[in-house]
């Protein structure tokens, strides 16, 4: 089972930007932390991180070659993107929409999300740990179907 | 670590309501397997199924004395009940809200949540599994924390 | 034929409350009007009032058990109740919405029925007599289908 | 006692519009039905079909010289005429609205009723049978007035 | 000098249709005290009441062969008509809409003039008056221009 | 009978703000044409301008000593003054609303007046000729109440 | 004189509830101080309070036998209860809404009250004061009518 | 294959109405041009106008016998008719709606048309030229359907 | 101790002005009446009343040299003044709003306050007494600090 | 004659994605057609495909160099890209929009295009054939104004 | 070159109102800085501090005949008053509106600003600065335009 | 001191695009202005125009390590990016927004900032100038700073 894992634009700056909300982990270091608890599951990972909408709506596109399923954070075009929204309904396997922050407690524009209606279900408001429940639930929902 | 798991209005129905939405397995047996996975965790769990809006309020409130975080699926009450929100408010521990479908793609009028708000995060679209998830996170989050 | 005919909140107080908008007559003579007229057409019927939003959710759900259908004024938990909107849903027989006033010409907000999209359809204006017309409607939707 | 009816605009077609929301009665043979049915209740009942708005409107101010109430189906016009609604107004005895589809379980646009505040009341969701219990209404109403 | 004066549906009921917003007076007599008015102005006046959105735009339309100006009382029309907002600036000269009533001061529905924006002004509020009250408007335009 | 003739604030430009709105004739001139006809009707007029909205006020609560009607542009006030709705409301006797321009043709926060429900009327769109319209409106109504 | 006093959902827990928000006094010590003060005016004081809708419609509904007014904190059910509306509409007494923090200087869905406009008045934002503001606002307006 | 084109309110002054808008074309020409255009596709066309939104309900509802698709210019009927709409929905076959000019760079009210939802698409802004487009759509349509 | 008590716009009409809203008593004497029950109080009285906004604004902003805690009726300028609540913002003392009527039971457009969030608390619908509430309001308040 | 054709976010997919909605064409085989249909109309065409909001905006600013119109089929991006529209709006040479599925017909918010009101017309609907026919309608334009 | 420096409500308490917000410099001391700065490009400045909507309207009208451009505050009145924007338009040449604080960062009724649209342009979020930086631009204005 | 000065989408056309509205300037020339102007403040300049959102998200990521400001012109993105407000907000140094248009005087959607509340001010209306005027904004608030 492999599962490609996408983040958004300026998780980049992940550990430095606004540390009160984000925390002060890298990005390397969550990658790395969900790549291994993935590996005990038998999941194999790949992640990827663009600031592009584009970009984005292509590593869907394209991952329906060699992904069973993705978790995305797609950040701030959780509220603008009907790219995104359109590239994940167009994705044949399971997609799971991940935020480290609860986005239903901050701004007025984060809570509502154009792309959440097009995943299979959203995970939201516990840092880091957001995309290893996604993985899970993943594994949960594909050893089910088999 | 002692988990209250809440649910609410036509919850008791699971498994002969809307199939096609829920899934047929009951509440009775969710809550068996949430249970089972939660001991596995070391957590202990204690469940709740209410259609009342202010027993679900007398829950959380009277759960302030043995829980160290609730795991709520307030169903129905989710798009209504300022009341619920009060109550988590009012909780010093986690609560972690859970849906079995994914709200975003549903009615509009199940789009809004005026209970995450109050909620450390939000897990949605995942079925009986969403549970499970929830546990998990409290696990993370209490973990961590010690 | 069996049919449940619910009454929700306020409803107690027919005759005494706002008699210009309600009428004169009690609740209990009500009852019993339409449970005469109901017995003209070969119909049995049971009578529920209750004030707790909940309550009503669980009459639905066990009415499931032992009536054909259910006629239900929910009051002022028709502006406000998805809870009720859900219980009608998960209800396999058909649902009928009656309201004693035309709800169409008064206040803004109980221009908006959260339950009626989930009945077979709505009779509003007609005093008591809305409930006969409602035990009526039944009958005919039985008939035709047997 | 003497009832006008009139059916608005596409009422026409009925039989071959859309049968899997309509039916496959025509409006001839509805018309047949409540005919005969308010005959029993020794009520005369004329019919009336318009596509046009002004027609509608012109029916209803003629009514007022031979009819003792009118049961109206405005479909369309329902959601969009002001005219119709002041043509109730100015009719000085009962106006029931009458739809054969619920339309609160329809699009957005037909959950508004312009036609409804100004009607004694309003019978959605029961087909042609809607029409019967409009003229069954109004038989209690006049008869509880005399 | 010649004008077009217009008025809108249910205006042929004007003097039975709710007395106490229209007062008493019958559009005849109406009609014959504006023309008796305008005459002594040295403008011929013709009249013309409808029902019928489609007729309304089609004497607007016509109305460019023989008349100077249009008084016109869209009545209903005013508030949901495009078509005769098209037809008035479709018109090459001056339109004057006219109410009876103040219908600022009416329900909400009533508070929005589609018509309005494609016409020269508006008088709204003096009953019978404000027909006698646009005559002498156009009076004051037509011979200013002169 | 004697009439107070109000223009609110920005009018004391007059002829010179925005001459292709409001035209090039002055306010005196403007006040001066409108006395000369209300004379001719036998009417004395007192004129006020005020760039202040509490002033409006204190000319509409005083007026009710000397004045037997109001005729009022209150300018900008129109669209944002409570106020002067309040003290027009607590003004026993008639009050019309002029405006020069036909505010519902120019910006979208010029076409809500909160001031006009609490009028008997509304004129707009005929520039100065707008006040003497009023003045007669006031005429026609005062003459046929006596 | 008798009156009611009603606190509504979550208020069981004041004085360990969000301190900063309700202070830290207990709900019996606050029942306790407007009691006394009732008495000192000669007031007999009931108590009761409730997380229930539905019991606080009944509480209305038969203190209509024993009470001759009513102090009601509806807590969260103030936004969202048009069940309270009603109840307190059919009661034929004065009401009065208290609340103990300013909700017009908190979140947005507490700015609009459902329950205020069916009561004679509010108070907002005293604390435990507002419920003997209230106590002493009904003994004048009882005393006056006396 | 025969079309039926519909050109709806006030069409019938193309050519002297507002020209910079529509051009100086009239619409007898325009259907020519048409009618000439379509044969050379072996396509047989009909033409209608129509000012009375009932009378387009009542060609579309009559076409079902005679045309195998419908070209419709709704003109003002656009943004105000459910009746259109709905007898689009009723009609069996491609009807398509055609714009002179592009509504949506122009007023707000002409941005939303509650006709094209019940279309197969939607042509504006190319003039005349559009109408043309339309046929030849119909064409491209029903041929690869063959 | 010293209050002022400030009265917005109209408020100087009181007793003459609408009676069936706000009574019949004149601004002088509720005055005096506020001014006795403070003395009893121990404290110490002034009052302003004012129709202009800019006013009211310095009344508050000079308040800040001599008095202990402001009372304020905005009247009108409740629902349209911004500059109000900006000085009662920058007034580092308690501010109250009172109203005479409820305005949550009157027209749309005074249900909104722009100025109680500014305030420590809002009185509504006790006639002239809520003022003495207010004042009463405040010595418990300054009493509980002192 | 020149015609730049610019499809935009997830087109690339085409023939993969939600075949129900888009077809089973492939973009290239659409480019082909379209190319083959341009040529015998003596057009010219380029094809660009992208899923990058900036690279559409270059795209359009530098084609003012060496086409003579466009063709765009903006997919997502119409709904939420101001930058297009911007670009279009800088371009000097007519822009048509092209939609292969009739965009009223689906979710909400597909139904506003903020890039239609800078362009010359839309076509929606067709499929395929929408992007011949919209090269038809720039070969009509451009034709006429030579 | 001569500039009026208007400053709206509440600034006069500059220095004393909100520091954190506002700073802690007096309203002189701001009007020195501005005056110096000016001065040193040869422009000569006027001050002018009202909290009066009506004398902010009136320093607008009179400064045409010796201001040649307007730097304006308007501060709670940028939000509410259209007789200020009226005003400005009015004034034949330039005006900059200022803000000290960013109004777009604070509560959503400061984002809408009823007379910027009058503006030549808006300058905010600088604090005293503002000012300045205000004369500067219209320094480059007026000195390009020479 | 140094500052990064970055252009948004269709920016690069400045000069050719819409000069009536951005002038005829082309960027490069604007900024060897702002340079120019920098570099008498001691001010270091650096350049960057993009088309793409997230090359601007990145432009601003990166300039955390070399520059002690950005002053920006999201352009179209202003009104659509969430993405850059949080590039902004994560961006620990002072960010300023600058407009060549005045965006308050244009089409509705460009009213409203998604970026300016994540900046410290915004300059808008002044053309080219609006790029100096922000560079001297940053130069005091560094220099008071110091």
């Amino acid at each position: 089972m492999r599962i490609l894992v996408i983040n958004g634009p300026n998780m980049h700056l992940l550990g430095s930007r606004e540390p009160e909300v984000y925390g002060s982990e890298t990005l390397a270091s969550l990658e790395k932390a969900v790549a291994d608890f993935a590996k005990e599951l038998g999941i194999e990972t790949r992640f990827a991180q663009s600031n592009h909408e584009g970009e984005i709506v292509e590593l869907i596109g394209t991952a329906r070659k060699d992904a069973d399923a993705i978790v995305i954070n797609p950040a701030a075009y959780t509220h603008t993107s009907v790219a995104i929204h359109d590239a994940i309904k167009a994705f044949p396997k399971p997609v799971i929409e991940v935020h480290m922050s609860n986005i239903q407690a901050r701004e007025g524009f984060r809570r509502e999300s154009l792309t959440a209606p097009a995943c299979v279900g959203q995970i939201c408001g516990f840092g880091a740990n957001g995309y290893k429940l996604a993985v899970q639930a993943i594994h949960y929902m594909l050893s089910q179907k088999a």
